[in-house]
């Protein structure tokens, strides 16, 4: 058994208020190209395969072309996970369907005791949950903990190991000993969240997701794949890619590495040489860009000059202590109520509001005015 | 061929702020009893089969849910098509893994040129769509109105006739000549959005959707399902089901009856009569009840002591011209902006807020009030 092992997509993920689709239409189609060239026997997505419970229709679109494309048309079967940026509800729709076609998405705990079988291995697809899952499937109200409910788990998991298989896991959570980076959401209360590596050894290899660095976790038997792309500064010196697991006789780890389209970079400088071309011609403008500023002076009209040059710029930053950061500049940008509720609308829903939304806010802003 | 023909499930509809999902549940179990007595070769939707584009978690979860067991379990082939509160992309999404079991749900104005035939018939599943998609896909841009478009969208069905077979066409708008209820979404410019029931001809049988309302249109070879359930008090009077309908040399079309868990009612009583037991044991309390009042004072507390005794009340009128609404009592309520935001963002995601939406909202509202 071949196989490819990605996670953390976060397809539809915004970085600083600047749309990662394409980046990330980009990358997987890498990894579809590194699948080939390597002809593993099937791809493992180890959750978040969204940024978010309801995704906008144009992450929904992507997710689905290219669900089309690896298992429909180039036939690669597929072992995923819902992570803990999916809705385990949402994404469930049509998996009894895909699965006729190897297309197995797991999105619910009681769901992961029971491996799939292909060629050599068994599969067992264990979706990010909570503790409360793991109560009720148990009935034993004293599971506080993800560790508590794993060490269940990997008992019942076992019941069902063949001798005669290789047995992997794909699971999403946070395991003890692993380095977290800034761009995953912090779950965790006092450690609760924490599985030790230890509890993962019955598997020949355990295939996680949740944590973005592929570094964060060197143990024998267990990887994270870390994500596709960089999705905070805190991620700027990491490697990107996918691994590809040889699962033998012996386990063979090789890892992929991938070229984004647009790097995360830091530059230091003034801004007289940010605007000076024979400065700029020497650093790819095209990346996202950390911006340490050495000036002390106010400088009018900064960010517009700046981003006119630089289109994709994560922050500026005084080297010498005085801030000001794009974010910042959003905070205020948005102090009216109907632009609240609208910027609020959209980046919950993912979507613009439509006009018959708006003019409904409208009016209630009006009448909350006349009231108040 | 004799197929069972409904539509506008709205699923996860609420009315007058109550909340369907039991009574949608119900009666959608109610037209799988009919289908396995009528011994149907297959059901057809004709759209809106969510009652928004976002629809809530519980709704995505029964909508599945019917579907495995209709199409999956039941082995019912399906005929579907989105509707225009529907979001076809969310909608799509799968859509090539659920016709290989004969779930066929066509979302997209361009996939309704291939018919799909099944014994012996075609069907042509023509999704709503926007004048639009009809422009850009023929390159007309003379193309203004649906009926400008439907001229050219049965001519290209033509092309695709088998003389040897019957042709079903199932489509989601307005035809001339139809009466329209209260719950349909006004979509219509000047009549923009209608279509002359006589361009229909050249289909055996038209299963529509869109009206609520079955006795909509009384044409010799189409149809309006109506919804099953009744979605606003103007459908008070209106029989609700499904269409039997056998196309073999004939069309013979039986309209079956479906009874909900809860009528919609009215009552006309003075608040004396409607708190005495001696005059509520006579009515259905478990009914959607519309309110007249003969009162003309003040009541105070009125809607909770009604409410104490009817549990779904959808307004309460004067019948002597003084309102007092349940509506107008809610637009009262939300006028703080917390609760204002709260109740858009619940309204349109169909979703309460998470902790985490909360306290972004109450940071933002707060910085809001120290700045003005």
């Amino acid at each position: 058994m071949r196989f490819l092992h990605t996670a953390d997509w976060h397809i539809g993920k915004k970085l600083q208020g600047y749309d990662l689709l394409k980046e990330q239409e980009h990358v997987l189609s890498e990894i579809l190209t590194i699948a080939k060239k390597e002809k593993v026997d099937a791809i493992v997505i180890a959750g978040d395969l969204y940024d978010r419970s309801i995704p906008a229709v144009e992450a929904v679109e992507m997710f689905n072309r290219l669900m089309i494309d690896w298992n429909l048309n180039e036939k690669f079967p597929i072992f995923a996970i819902s992570g803990n940026h999916d809705s385990s509800v949402r994404l469930s729709a049509g998996t009894e369907w895909f699965s006729q076609t190897k297309f197995f998405l797991h999105t619910r705990f009681a769901e992961s005791f029971q491996p799939i079988d292909y060629q050599n291995t068994q599969f067992f697809l264990l979706p990010y949950f909570e503790p409360i899952s793991a109560r009720s499937y148990f009935e034993d109200d004293t599971i506080r903990t993800v560790q508590q409910a794993m060490e269940k788990v990997v008992d019942q998991m076992q019941l069902a190991f063949d001798p005669a298989k290789k047995q992997v896991l794909v699971s999403h959570f946070f395991v003890t000993g692993s380095k977290k980076s800034d761009s995953e959401t912090k779950i965790e209360v006092g450690g609760l969240d924490a599985i030790p590596g230890g509890l993962l050894e019955p598997f020949d290899y355990v295939a996680l997701g949740h944590l973005h660095n592929q570094a964060a976790l060197q143990q024998e038997n267990a990887r994270y794949s870390g994500s596709p792309l960089k999705f905070s500064l805190s991620e700027i010196n990491q490697k990107k890619g996918v691994w590809i697991v040889d699962l033998t006789d012996t386990l063979v780890l090789d890892f992929q590495e991938i070229t984004p389209l647009y790097d995360i970079a830091e530059v230091t400088a003034s801004f007289k040489e940010l605007l000076d071309p024979s400065f700029y011609h020497t650093i790819n403008r095209e990346n996202y860009l950390q911006i340490y500023l050495k000036d002390r002076a106010v400088i009018p009209n900064m960010m517009n000059q700046l981003r006119a040059i630089y289109p994709r710029i994560l922050g500026v930053e005084r080297v010498n202590g005085r801030h000001r950061s794009t974010s910042k500049r959003q905070t205020l940008e948005i102090k009216q109520p109907k632009k609240l509720a609208e910027t609020f609308f959209t980046e919950m829903v993912g979507e613009p509001m439509t006009e018959q939304q708006m003019s409904w806010l409208e009016e209630t802003l009006q009448e909350l005015t006349e009231t108040e």
